[in-house]
């Protein structure tokens, strides 16, 4: 259903440091699977998986109908991991063009006064038909005081109060089980809550319902997805050699002094999932002077761009492709009379078939200028291979990053630029 | 208007190393106007800021207001150089939400069937009030036969002409002034066409009709957005000397051994911007195992993401910031009674103010961290700024490139790719 390809970055590799690293993979899922590596207590992404929770697939679902009834426009109010993952897999397996249901717009993810003074004034413009919107907003945060967020939501949550003779039915929360300012806020006002659990971080939190209600919300089935992860867990559970192969390769490359993992794909509905991968792995690994950089690169586009430098730079990367195997929403070249562009040796191809000689050609070529490169291959682009790349993602970073000697799970870094601004805003205590 | 800030910087170099830098950048701007370094008939870019060419801006305005009177879809059709130029400006000074004109959509970017398709039923998807769509496309191509491009410029040209009476009016092409598929297609159908000139290549083409029709179209004013970038050109003639501090600074921390260039904005506007200069730099430097990968950040989310390996990760990168000093559209924190989520610490502070102590702490942060910090400042974010910003980077890259020397205007890793793709799709000659 997955499927990694190797191939292309072995021979980068000597086989005894390939060998090396597959044994510390082993032994790196051993602990995770044990509790027994770093981080131990931030690792209920797995536990939500080998225990689904229907109820609370059903609630959410239920909500999200509800919601698409009526709502115009859905607010996902948060920061870094409290949206990506939502923003990814709507961007996967939402349309190109306008949505399935409400439009799905984004806040609390930056400070741009601009951006925030341009959303309010487009909540508050009229529909084509002169009525006017019916916003939601979802807002997402652990403790309810991250200031990107809690500075957008105070902003919206004072007019949905003034626009709304019911404002609670427009607001949901998301956030801890209990304490924190976000829970002090939702006790007040009778909001609706739902729970990130304690135990798993916000860039683990995709199949919670921190992801889980944006993207029930935008027409996407939760279910399949949810138990495309489960799949995954139980499959990687009972044989974990692929994933190891990967988590092994990828090691062995970075031990071998590459500095930047290109995360490439010739689908352009798989950029928001490159982005979260690149969060998701940046902040795991980026540790103590460690890790490879994740940049993400949208091909063909991005090979009239850095493609130079990916052929020609210096070469310190690696390449991991995104790759779609079967074809979604293809088009067939067809013959034109005088060929005057000269592209009827393509007519009867379709798109995909040509993206995809696109993607080997370009695999062969960087491979050729020296970056080792991989490729995960899904069968098709649905909502249970997204699950599944989800979970294959999550156990690969956790097991590399035991095997770098680190707790893949915590975030130090972030804190430096949060201390900085609030002693600079003069908040206090700073 | 725009200034650099090189002062978290220097102290991360050597003063020899800095005024060896600053030696070679000066000559090597020397050879750029003397057209003495490598690739000098290339250098077009410059030749069109020192003899504006008022009637072309005249009927680039004349068409697009014409376009802008009909268009309901205008599709800019090109990869690279061809649409990263227009897509930046416009994403700079359009509207997050919504247009100020045409919706403005991208095609030929990439080889995705799926998006394509998407494209195809959206164009023929009546509007709102039950009429359907007015489209028009810009294609793109210096010779047209950039199979992306070509491809689907070939099926949405077909679909216009059997959509439209007179499809001629909804077709314009910018191309070579000779030659090429594309001019012979514009002769066989009587197509508007608009010239890149031969000595401009595409990244460096934005303030050619290849940039400037898409941005007039999109309600942009290009007299000032040209007149912007015609000040820098001839002020940094007569004063070089902050633009050579720009690519010595820069020089000198690659020198260092540095291998990444964090392109980081806080204001989301400028993400665009940020892809253009991406494109800008590393397709000029990237060449013979040399240069820095410019990675695009948008903070403050991206501080929640690969921030952590910014912080804290291999110490390989500088970091470019672009940040704007003054406010645009900005919202002020209110006061709450109950102050549940601790911010009134913030009240009568404006978005603007907090999002620029947020980049304060970011930067003293990463310097703590040791990553060099450049700034580039724009007073505001405008049309005339934006030009101004447009020839900075040109100027800065070129200079920077020569100091490497290596032609900065060529991009010989794009072929490989290009060469295997079409041996596999068995093009005749490959």
């Amino acid at each position: 259903m997955i499927r990694f390809d190797f191939g292309h970055a072995h021979a980068f590799l000597k086989d005894d440091a390939l060998a090396s690293a597959k044994t510390q993979a082993a032994e790196a899922f051993k602990k995770v699977q044990t509790k027994t590596g770093p981080g131990p207590e931030w690792l209920g992404w797995r536990d939500i998986l080998a225990n689904p929770n229907d109820a609370l697939l059903n609630e959410l679902d239920a909500l999200a109908t509800a919601i698409r009834e009526e709502a115009d426009v859905f607010i996902v109010c948060g920061i870094g991991g409290s949206y990506l993952g939502a923003k990814a897999v709507i961007d996967a397996l939402g349309p190109f063009f306008g949505s399935k249901g409400p439009e799905i717009v984004y806040a609390g993810h930056h400070m741009s006064g601009r951006y925030l003074s341009e959303l309010m004034a487009y909540l508050q413009q009229p529909k084509a038909d002169g009525t006017s919107k019916k916003v939601y907003i979802n807002v997402i945060s652990k403790s309810g005081t991250t200031t990107e967020t809690a500075l957008a939501f105070r902003v919206i949550r004072k007019w949905i109060h003034e626009t709304y003779q019911n404002p609670a039915k427009h607001i949901i929360c998301t956030t801890s089980s209990a304490g924190g300012a976000l829970n002090r806020i939702i006790d007040a006002n009778g909001y609706k809550k739902f729970v990130l659990p304690d135990d798993i971080g916000g860039r683990f939190s995709v199949l919670t319902p921190v992801g889980l209600l944006p993207i029930a919300v935008a027409g996407i089935d939760i279910r399949a997805l949810y138990y495309g992860a489960v799949s995954a867990y139980n499959e990687i559970e009972l044989n974990p050699d692929d994933l190891l192969s990967y988590a092994a390769t990828r090691l062995a490359l970075y031990q071998s002094g590459k500095a930047m993992d290109m995360i490439a794909s010739f689908e352009p509905e798989l950029s928001g999932m490159g982005g979260w991968m690149q969060q998701l792995f940046g902040e795991s690994e980026g540790k103590n002077g460690k890790g490879m950089f994740p940049v993400l690169l949208g091909y063909s586009t991005d090979l009239h761009s850095v493609g130079q430098m990916v052929q020609e730079g210096q070469r310190n990367m690696i390449e991991t492709f995104l790759v779609a195997d079967k074809p979604a929403g293809s088009v067939i070249v067809e013959t034109e009379d005088d060929d005057a562009d000269g592209l009827n040796y393509l007519a009867g191809k379709n798109f995909h078939f040509i993206n995809n000689k696109a993607f080997l050609g370009t695999r062969e070529a960087h491979v050729e200028g020296g970056v080792p490169c991989l490729s995960i291959h899904f069968d098709k682009i649905d909502e249970e291979h997204i699950g599944r790349f989800i979970y294959i993602c999550e156990i690969a970073i956790a097991v590399y990053v035991y095997c770098l000697n680190e707790n893949p799970f915590d975030q130090p870094g972030v804190e430096a630029y949060k201390k900085a601004m609030f002693r600079l805003l003069g908040k206090p205590g700073f």
